[in-house]
């Protein structure tokens, strides 16, 4: 996508990426890559919880989710990641610790989590890829 | 909110985090700024060309700004920027600069136009100011 110089608003490039994946379901993703890789049990009352949502929208999300390939449901209302939404998660989860590293780093602070959770579902990933090989280089 | 971080008493602060201030709005007083320090006219029309949204748009977004204080209408549909409009539209002109030079600088580019728009609202003062920071060490 080539906009050279035009000024578009926040809304306006949402439209012009027509975007299948909300910030939303990046959170979700990424969470679920986390709990799966903490062994955590992939269930819609615990993901509610953690992300402090009603269940009865936890499990709408976890539906849109199945709906787009990216987990499938088992018995017992238990979330399995599929490839596809595995892939995508584990992206989100290193987006988001680049992130954190770099912003700690540029803030001088060791927590930058809310800063992070604002800003990574609008940064993209030639941006996240430069960031960590800076980051590399600042530390080697 | 980190209400105890001595960089959230800054001058402006209570006008820069007011969730009363959307993303569109921040664009528009941007762009407002933008042409005010260009000497080009504020009208409307002109406005909504820039943004590449409708007239009507960009007219409702106006009398939103105005019911703020953020700008005042003269005649012939002039816009003009109240101070505290003018204040904030300075903000976010300087905080674009200084995303623009930093997104510059990591992705060896000379145009993240389009990067430094989707991320520029959700990036908060301490961390601009620290950009700005970084930006200026490296490059004395």
């Amino acid at each position: 996508m080539h906009q050279g110089d035009s000024y578009y608003t926040l809304k306006g490039y949402s439209i012009l990426e027509n975007p299948q994946v909300t910030t939303a379901m990046e959170d979700y993703l990424e969470m679920l890559c986390r709990l799966e890789k903490e062994l955590k049990p992939l269930r819609v009352n615990y993901i509610a919880a953690l992300l402090h949502v009603r269940p009865s929208s936890a499990s709408r999300m976890i539906n849109n989710l199945r709906s787009h390939g990216f987990v499938d449901f088992e018995k017992y209302g238990i979330i399995t990641l599929t490839d596809k939404g595995r892939e995508l998660g584990e992206y989100f989860l290193f987006r988001h610790e680049a992130l954190h590293r770099f912003f700690c780093f540029i803030n001088h602070s060791d927590n930058e989590l809310e800063q992070v959770e604002k800003v990574e579902h609008f940064i993209d990933r030639r941006t996240i890829l430069h960031i960590v090989e800076f980051m590399n280089n600042i530390l080697s």
